[in-house]
């Protein structure tokens, strides 16, 4: 049986689209291992697409236009990526591949939250819409929430869903007036000049009309979502919430579920004060979350980057793989094992380490235990004698070590142990370090 | 067209097995609307078959079998859902169900983790098994790992993957000792009467192993996995770590990849102290964690809780959801919306506020402000006065208050701006209620 090939065109090469290019190609064989079928770049369309295409090395066999209607006519095309961005163009691109019977991965926000249903009819003989990178970048948030929780009923979504408002308000909260951080945002690169679609939760809104839409299937246009952004707020308000509170405040995305009759849909967009103990006090930056309230899965939490092109692009092309398997239906092999893996010997794990011991408190102990380090090239972090103060035989004494294999630690435990005035009773805890 | 109906099976009707068909019935006819076709419960087995089917209020048109084997003989199956837990009588109905082209669906980490190949070699004729529920009841790692990063480079994962020693060491974390920590465990229910699978970090080292074998599709058999539990732990371990160290214990898992030739993974099981205000450190109590390193998506972290009947089961039926369109192949119409959804009006969303204003220091300007609230049946619920200690003119006010209804606090909210000692300046925040 000759191998299936499942094309792909990419519409638009700003920075998504080059990412999304550039993963599609480097990544092809292991995708097409994995689907058992042939991933292949077929056409791409860009304003500039010589220049484009020059710069991405792109060989001849790929089809290049300047304009997206050229795909619709493009034979033997499976999957069009739309990362042209605005309204328009992509809405015409969009709904011409989907009334056509292709199927599409969007990351367009504003698409998809202003023309839903356009969208919803052009679906209606059956090609499939993709777009997990319109919210929350390579948070598998839509995935979740419209498959993996398929059985669940969601009763509320929390979401910090936009990294500019997120990065100011912790900026704040570390002492910055809010002027001061958004000036750094856009130095940063991840505030735009016109910070106002942002600042104001328009963003925030559209992202909540699309988790609405996954959630439904049905149109909350993000207009009237009842919003309100963070331009009111003051750094006094942010220092006085922390000390008198203890609470932080985030620009939340809200939706809250009724069940019980048709899908009934409470949705704002608000600045909003949490717990300093809540895990959404934890997101910091210009990273994003999404709590998820379902019954019976619970509360989950999604958090990760919120935008970039890196992450935008992953999350297109894990939807592009996604929507290759369903058009190759269970007759598609699952992948066997590629080459067994290896497991790396333990010893080779490198860690920084917590040691505690017992030990006589006599002279020139911990001299020995320094030098049972040293002589395994392990040198210590940190030397530390919590209960020294009493008259006790047997003193307490926590080191902790720069960075060492696990198997030239264990080796130099193993001498300390055997050291007359070091107790056997022992602690090693490894520490994170990243 | 008739409507194509998939049939599935569930073995063992535990907690999780009953949990699994109590949602399938109940959840069907969404699950049939998003699918385009039917999903049915078609045969059930138990040792206890007959009283569980009772106790169910199963309809006699489900086949009900004390023999896992008499599935599949059974035509028209399609998806066999496996959660009757154990080693053997598992692998035999799953390697028969995949061998003879059945799709499975399991929640069973030890038959993952210790009869991968077999299990592999079972599906070479194209039967898929999916695996949600066996690690982080949940928490769509497996999915996400497998299916949605399918183009990253997982370079790391470190998990929170056992609820019991997580337990545990927060309790400990708040002053409890690590014997009485586990007693509460027990009589909650959540820690085993023997709990050494769970303290050793074997059952965390299964949890590793399932999720080495999403990444790479190779086996890596739990027990060579370095690990080790938190049995030499000590209370005073916790407290200096954090005191001294700014630092937390937490039992993870960690897989760390190489991808530079045939993937190599690092993996072990290892008490790990995390910063303060790292995001695994802020997971508390029985609930687990995935934080997972890739390129490009960046730094991911799923939180949720780990185990229970409800979110496993929601895992085992999103899997099913899963397959059934899969099996349905890109010839399944996606759902048009079911009734749109309608929004609910902005005025009725109920939640406590902040509010704050300034107000001209006179007698009497707070009874008038806390009149307005009244009015509207908004009671408040605490008062301060940041900077009244100075002798400016202007006097800054704090105020929270109660669950309110927007509209309400909206219309309060005018009538205290039109006292004419409050300044039209003033900034609104709503609490998180949750």
């Amino acid at each position: 049986m000759p191998q299936r090939n499942i094309r792909v065109a990419v519409a638009g090469l700003g920075v998504v689209g080059r990412e999304t290019v550039r993963l599609l190609q480097e990544r092809a064989p292991r995708l097409s291992r994995r689907l058992g079928a042939e991933l292949t770049l077929d056409a791409v369309c860009d304003r500039q697409v010589a220049r484009e295409a020059r710069a991405l090395k792109l060989p001849g066999c790929v089809f290049k236009t300047r304009d997206p209607q050229a795909l619709l006519s493009r034979p033997g095309l499976d999957v069009i990526v739309e990362v042209l961005g605005g309204l328009e163009d992509a809405r015409r691109l969009v709904v011409g591949a989907l009334a056509g019977g292709r199927h599409v991965v969007t990351a367009n926000k504003l698409l998809l939250s202003r023309r839903w249903p356009a969208l919803q009819a052009a679906r209606r003989h059956g090609a499939r819409l993709r777009f997990e990178a319109a919210v929350g970048g390579a948070i598998p948030i839509v995935q979740s929430l419209g498959e993996s929780l398929c059985a669940d009923r969601v009763e509320a979504v929390y979401g910090i869903l936009n990294g500019t408002t997120n990065y100011i308000l912790t900026r704040v909260e570390e002492g910055l007036t809010p002027e001061a951080a958004l000036s750094e945002a856009q130095a940063l690169g991840f505030a735009e000049k016109d910070p106002r679609l942002d600042l104001s939760g328009q963003d925030t809104a559209q992202k909540v009309s699309v988790l609405a839409a996954v959630l439904t299937g049905a149109w909350l246009d993000p207009r009237r979502i009842p919003c309100r952004g963070i331009e009111g707020l003051g750094a006094e308000d942010v220092a006085f919430a922390r000390e008198e509170l203890g609470r932080a405040p985030r620009l939340l995305g809200a939706l809250r579920l009724d069940w019980s009759g048709d899908p009934r849909v409470e949705a704002h967009v608000f600045p909003t004060l949490v717990p300093l103990s809540h895990p959404l006090a934890a997101v910091r930056r210009q990273r994003n979350a999404v709590l998820v309230r379902a019954d019976p899965a619970g509360d989950l939490l999604f958090e990760g980057p919120g935008a970039g092109a890196g992450p935008t692009a992953s999350a297109v092309v894990g939807d592009v793989f996604l929507l290759a398997r369903e058009l190759l239906g269970a007759a598609s092999p699952e992948s066997p094992a590629a080459a067994p893996a290896e497991l790396a010997p333990a010893e080779d794990s490198v860690s920084p380490f917590y040691l505690r011991l017992r030990a006589m408190d006599r002279p020139g102990v911990l001299a020995r235990v320094a030098q049972a380090l040293g002589r395994r090239g392990i040198s210590i972090a940190s030397i530390h004698q919590p209960q020294s103060g009493g008259r006790a035989l047997w003193a307490q004494v926590v080191l902790t070590t720069h960075p060492a294999a696990q198997g030239r630690f264990d080796d130099a435990l193993a001498d300390i142990l055997r050291i007359p005035s070091i107790s056997p009773r022992h602690a090693v805890l490894r520490m994170l370090d990243a």
